[in-house]
């Protein structure tokens, strides 16, 4: 039986203290935020759980195996390093710090301590990326050649960060669990409109192998896309998460250069056969992932979205910062 | 009545012959390919026109007034200057010269012959950039914030170009004909995958007025999409050029600032009403640009699609290879 | 302040309870399931409530006002004479009875009693029936010529009713609603596959005013489809309940007869003109339902929904099972 | 080599004599329209064409083999018994006749002459038809249970024809083509609002085995829709004939009764697995259609699509028409 304390009860919170609340071996111990209204909607959904809105008391609690820190990213790594200190688990909201330094202080401190942290990329648990991972794996898509999402929407916008923060960390945590090359050089551009945080950003990062992935996120789009394009040696894929039956389609699909002894000599040959959409797996992603975190915690086993998994994103933030302000011009990662 | 020769009757110079054959005021005095099999197809539509391999007999025929050059990228330069030397009015493919040097020593040559050149943007004639055009111009969509165009599917490998001289001059001059501010650096991201030609590419082009503009062009996707995004202070538009009945959708959607006294006290708006597809007039593009070319020369007035449009065009694309070279660092126009 | 008990917590009652719960001037005094696995999720979630297994409990305890029947369609009748006799106002899950007999006795039990009867016709309160309603009223569309559904999807397959009474009543309470005219005939085809229970059927529904409404239902559909069309003379709207954003479609198209003296002088008039997809109301329309019935409730009000909007449905319903036995003879109303 | 002869040059006529025109084997002795304007076009189109007002011309010739009859239905009885009585094989436009009685008429006098009758049937020569029917011969669909089509679109209202006699001749030959149980009752309703004619209406077949077919044929839809579905017990298929791409999906779904002791004790086992959307040919159907009907005169074969064919569909639109006198009451077939 695993105890945890949730901080952070603003719109991510109740999804996770719903599923921790709903796991086996598991019990809600505390849950913390600094917001009255806020503390009054836990009470009413959960008349059982100790209430609180001064994170001390979970980040202290003799009560408590894990702390959960839901809140903001500017507040990551305070909280989860009281928590360690105190010899908590932490599972922590992506993306995992506001720098890299803070990441590796972490991820060292929970070494020492025998600690776990995950941190909290639940696209990885979902049935499409499973799916997607799988036909990397078994070798159906072959070499892969470029990745492409497209992440846009109506806002929200932060006060804090900026689109690429807000709504890369996503893309950026699936391409680096998807993508088998080692990415060497992030470029992005983007603008601001509103006010002095990008609202519209993009990002090249480039890999060895020639594999490219791209980013296109948007505060400022009226309609709402979740497309991502992976195109392989064999099979080429479109995943659509808002399809609600379809989410993946794999295309026999391609193009061999069969010769090219002169410039003007090049033999084309395209192939186009079947689409095909797997059946995706449909359970919730978050309860999979906590089902994990409880696991991990138990079996004292280190999650592959742990902590240095975490750090490899904030490192791929930061520099499509720098590039940001640089125009584009391509930052070594 | 104008008379002209086409040079070139590959995948594009059909269209051509056929609208140059079908205007009034018109006559298709030539046609010109080097391969015997183009020219039994000349032949076999239009019995009566005289066809030739040799384009100097286009070119330097005294019953011809205008030479429409239908060649790939790297022979325009030389036809088109040996057009104009012969006095002859050039109506040019896009892209207009393989560099701004070649373009700004045609367009020179014409002024000092009083001659007319058009080069093929027939996007610009579409129904669909006509009402985009319109929407701004009336001020419906209000201050631009950003353009955002994807134009991707599976091939055709080009020999002599990349993927960005192959598809972005749709798009850059759609931009360049639509956006009223000055773009100022272009930043370029790209792969290959299959030859020494980028086959996968990403632009970003940074206006004055905080405006952006991004390109997504790919010769490897398995779904063929033509989607522009516009987002405006007061409208957004979404333009799918696959989508036969509702190419245009324009969203009342925006989001406004209300106060930003300190950083947490930004009150932020969002709007979300109707949408309206507003009918797009159906007339084929490339009709309607000829007629203008025809009209152009015979009124001997400056086409909005000129040398000068061309040059910009070439510019850009000048621009990306030099930012591609350098993966991404910004280039100022 | 209304006390409500709800008999049924399969499906839909969840729904129901959820909604009495959060509701104003109401509290759910009691819930009722005989299933001990539904009595149990009941205690979960709303710990303070009382639970039972006998209806009785519910249709008798002075400490209820009003009863909400969320069963079977068989049990409505039963349940709803029990609750009417012992005084209590009724809301009664769709369709209203499984005949117009015993639809008729509870009509005229409430009357005698001066108590509320409420069909569940949820899709009345959605923000796309209130907006079409408004096209129609306002005189947007003309006069109506046609109202198309087609209500398809892979089961759920039903023990005791085909697939009409499952799907169509949704439709059929919509076309009640919407359509000005009289219906005067219906006729019904339809077939079996795995049970003796109908699993396709069409309906036809003739009126006055030569307008015809037509439904599609289908339990064997690989597809789920959510489509309705009315055609106006003046407009015509597409309403597709799946589409997240775009729900209903306003298409100024229209074909008008300018004269037709002889049978080859007909001179026939096409309009295509702009698509409007105006904004739709968003809120849950059960929630919006209860409120209204509160209220009813407690102004002593009849509701638009009432036991006679509930018997023209079921009217409809045994017309079509009658149409169905003589393989689509159409059925007088 | 075949000499033919095609009479009626308006909305079809052209592609008829473009694919006559363009096949190996056959010469286009002469083209008949009776209007001038239309003979302009032919002439236009082919210069060397012998062009005529006169039908008799075609009839009679000595020079011609075979005549297309490309016209209204109500004429294609006299010029089709013409052709055969002067030793014509005939290529005629569907619907074949107007009546049964015409058709079996032609049938008996072309068996009497031995020539061979072709009724232009063009959708059982698409890629989409050719792959359902592969579909349900090599059993993967299973037992069939329904296959339902909707055809609907703005206009084109005919003066002579209702709508069922216009659009439902397509979907009635795919689905005698591609169901091998007997149809054996068809029931039709439906209404008129701008002239004498049925704008709206729809048919149900009823097959042996419980296979039954539905049309939803329209005149007056603002959105054009072509799509058929069919539902097998092993697979289900949607037909979407406007989407370019992903015209036949194939759904790995069904429903199955385990055990049905009671009424209650109904085990239902749903399966919903992936989706597979197979490539399909591209070729233009008419030109494979029109090759057969060369290939059948020349070989002196029966082609599949023959009067009796024909005489099938013309049967069940005279089935059509009689139950929607009587609103939809079953006719046997």
């Amino acid at each position: 039986m695993i105890r945890v304390g949730i901080i952070g009860y603003g719109y991510w919170g109740p999804h996770i203290v719903r599923n921790f609340h709903a796991a086996d071996d598991c019990e809600v111990a505390a849950v913390c935020d600094k917001s009255p209204a806020a503390q009054k909607r836990i009470q009413r959904a959960y008349p059982d759980a100790r209430v609180t809105g001064d994170a001390s008391e979970v980040l202290c609690s003799p009560q408590i195996d894990a702390v959960a820190v839901i809140t903001p990213v500017w507040t990551h790594f305070e909280l989860a390093k009281a928590a360690l200190e105190n010899g908590k688990h932490v599972f922590v909201e992506k993306p995992f710090t506001s720098t890299a330094a803070q990441a590796e202080e972490l991820i060292e401190l929970a070494a020492k301590k025998r600690l776990t942290i995950m941190v909290d990329h639940t696209f990885l648990f979902t049935g499409a990326v499973k799916k997607i991972g799988q036909l990397i794996q078994d070798g159906t898509l072959g070499r892969l050649y470029y990745y492409d999402s497209t992440r846009v929407n109506l806002g929200l916008f932060q006060h804090d960060v900026n689109v690429i923060w807000d709504l890369a960390p996503h893309d950026l945590s699936i391409m680096d669990h998807l993508v088998q090359s080692k990415p060497e050089y992030l470029a992005a551009t983007g603008q601001n409109h509103l006010n002095c945080h990008k609202d519209v950003a993009y990002i090249t990062v480039y890999f060895s192998d020639n594999v490219i992935a791209h980013f296109n996120v948007n505060w400022l789009s009226p309609v709402k896309v979740r497309t991502t394009l992976l195109g392989g040696e064999k099979k080429m894929v479109v995943w659509n998460d808002l399809d609600a039956d379809e989410k993946i389609k794999v295309y026999d699909k391609g193009v061999e250069i069969k010769s090219s002894q002169g410039v003007y000599d090049v033999l084309v040959s395209y192939r186009a056969g079947d689409m095909w959409a797997p059946k995706v797996e449909q359970t919730e992603a978050l309860s999979a992932e906590i089902r994990y975190f409880i696991d991990c915690v138990a079996h004292e086993q280190t999650p592959f979205n742990d902590g240095v998994a975490g750090l490899r994103v904030v490192k791929l933030l930061e520099a499509a910062d720098r590039s940001l302000a640089e125009m584009g011009a391509a930052v070594r990662l």
